[in-house]
């Protein structure tokens, strides 16, 4: 079995539903990928510890979803220089709107590649193309799924 | 000289400015202080052994103030169990609308009591309320602070 | 039977659902507490005078839960220096978001301890730590719950 | 002289700027009012006597304003059925959207007048038109400006 | 039978359930009222009819319920220098939000007494409030209505 | 002198500097205009009555800009069926959003084609373009001037 | 049959329900339409298409919805000088604030006139206003509509 | 000179100003980028014609700066499936909120990597980053230049 190229962490197994996109995404394009569930403030060592040693396991990128005062992206972001891509979930009363303040409005030096709240396809999906950007088979298998999308599309309107 | 019981601790040295009612509010309870700048991203570790110190260092409480998607009271809060008191500073394009919701919205088991945004001088008069919680002399100086402050709203009627 | 170190105050029946975690909370950590109805608006009085007795009566900290212009944190931390703990409630049309700025965005003077929105678990346990500060035993089972939640959070991961 | 009909209370001198239309506004129409510094939080027994004892002494509407966590309007509402006027006051970080929702989102039972942020003009207004339902001389005045304001906005075309 | 001296006047029968409780109040505290469904934007002659003859026809107070751009509050009270008193109707994606700055936000010379979203009965208590300036039968009945509020409260702590 | 095709009406000359760029736009196009000043609550008999006959009068559409609970553009609306264009002016304590929410939630039955918050230059532009749906030459000019907005900005890159 | 008028343009077939009310108020208005689902980010060359030849074809005015970060009515208005009208739909987490900021917040240029959230209705009769400028039947038809709705409210006081 | 690897595009030579740190933080870095103005709205075929060739240019990521309804990051997303990331510019009166929404909420298919609120740095780095999975030597400068950032903000506490 390959290395997984891709973490997905999240801060609870009450993320898991939305989280599940991202696993399935990566699969659809063959891409190997790692789940775990680790929180940057129950667990905040072995968080660290993770992306710190991410890089050095063979991962070229970091999912992390987390809803609230969504500090676990901005975490595992402080102790690697993988990407890190942030997955705001609407699991509060503020719908995810503090979840998306608290993954995008990194400050300088630090950065969180952020999506949508409960875009964990997408950052399947950008995890993809960071890894596409190396390799052309993925780059490649991207391309056909945009075009199978367009497809999917203009059919309906037939 | 005496042991500080709070310590104030800001992300960036342009908070400051902000910060900075946080040691004078303090100082006129007559009750000790240390004043550190370190940052949930870019020290994580620093911050880490700050928060996981503090008790056996004496500290009663700690005063965290950060702007933006602000990490840094969550961050310390994850790594001791002294009460933490976020203060969410106002210095991104969102007025401090992020650093409210990422300071105040903790997911449960790791609280961050939570003061207004800018709102340093209220986050030492909670540190000395939490002192004076044991501490009859802090409780007394804290009533005595609170009749002046009335006194000075009535004399502005005269 | 010993004395309530903890006041949970809430400013209507219709709360008593979203404070229920806050005297679960003090009940697993052998915490004594109260529970009342009081309004800021229908009975400021009778508010007023169980905030201003409550450190004689021998409380450490009172916790405050209202939805909507949620004044009883702040009308409770008017009449006293013990620390006031408020919880904004998710209760009206604006999902928490009114009762959270009205809770936490005290002027200079009067602080209130916010915690996130309906989050009452965390509001306990923020007494706790208050409480924790001058009680070595409560201290301590507050690292042991700590350590548990770690390891519940790993025991995911396998 | 005159009784004052109108109260007008602030929480803090800081905002008699923004209050002081008010006092013109009724100054105009021959309305007597009385102000008053008056704070939710830093005195709140002189608030709550000061509203207790409004309609004995002449008043017929009081006008609260107050930025920030703005309590004011609500807790003399609380000890009055007297009409209460609140002026949420832009003064924060959150440019008095926090008193907005904190003045107006009243709980059943205690409601409070609320106008635009920073509308002292418009509160007067307010407390007159409540004045002019029983006396007709001031229902006339109103009646008046209005025509005038009309005149001035057709003569800008001109 | 008597005049009726409050008319509640709604933008649509979409509001009827939202508004039903002010008539309810005003009931209670017997003052009678008139109910009408006129539109800002789809009967403008009648709604502006509406208000400029309701001061004529004995009324003391006009509550005015409209969601999404709610602007019937303002535009009977750009008719009228009777007291309009407007309810922000949640009936749109916005949870009322839009309905809250579309009535409170009035231009100085206009001023709508703005309640909660929703809160329709605050509206009636307000409208009474204004009737009780000048009726102190009405002024008793509404200082009853609040002692009883007050034992209720209370009885929930027995 | 050919008939103005476009009205351009503001709630207050303090909109004038924001509206300005309005009247430019569609001079630049060949496009009359007139200018008014009406208010929808200082002078709604005048609104209504300009918005009534402005199709006999051989306008196309109404441009409507106004700030703070902006009703102009839906006030005009209620009586025309001319497209009515509303500019949302940002000349409130919250920055516009209480004129955007005010102009383009509008109920069904009464549309607003709302432009961006100070947006007076686009909303010209979409006047022209409802003017150039019957006048090609009006069709022939826009396309010109978006063939000018592209090499000018292409020009930018050398 | 005759040439359709105006596009429908939604960018998912997920969009379609909230959409439906667009054709059914052109259809009363025996406005002939047409539908296509086009994405601005899945199909991005044939929505420039549909846009670039609307004009051509005939088409007077595009209605476009979509919803979150919806770009559907400026990519089309981009790409054409006829009217594009935008709804933005409520699908998100955000409940349609992120799709309205993304349609009506457009750069001085490139107008689209937004009408409110999930408000397909209201751009269906926008576009009629629009034929009707230049087509006296149409905007007869509308009058005559104005009028049916202003006796449905009338009737409902009866 | 080397290809570049990363394409900075900005909307408008407004948002230059901006936009800066993006190439000073690549040029730090020993990254080779180019910079455009390129707009989604006034030019749209030239941005789609960027994006699309930007692979076969040899461009390993995009960074798209605009304000207002930002949709020039999402506009190259539909072109490319190289990694884009957007930067919501802060220039209009909702602070870049509306920005941030536009580049944030894209749909499932086509993400954009978004960063802070005018945070041009930020999105630079996480290019490096991108870069950096495939390319050790860039990995370690970042390595280097965390360590340099943890240095500087201990050294503030000396």
């Amino acid at each position: 079995m390959a290395n997984p190229l891709v973490g997905i962490v999240m801060g609870s197994t009450s993320d898991a539903k939305i989280m599940q996109p991202a696993a399935e995404a990566l699969a659809e394009l063959g891409i190997e990928c790692e789940v775990r569930v680790l929180s940057a403030h129950r667990t905040p060592d072995a968080a660290a510890e993770y992306a710190a040693t991410a890089r050095e396991r063979g991962l070229r990128a970091i999912i992390a979803g987390a809803g609230s005062a969504a500090h676990l992206a901005g975490a595992l972001a402080a102790r690697t220089t993988l990407p890190v891509i942030g997955v705001p979930v609407s699991s509060s009363a503020l719908a995810g709107l503090d979840a998306l303040y608290a993954t995008v409005q990194m400050p300088p030096g630090i950065p969180v590649a952020t999506v949508a709240i409960d875009g964990a396809r997408n950052a399947a999906l950008l995890a993809a193309q960071i890894i596409g950007t190396a390799d052309p088979a993925v780059a490649a298998r991207l391309d056909e799924q945009r075009a199978e999308m367009a497809r999917k599309v203009l059919a309906a309107n037939e």
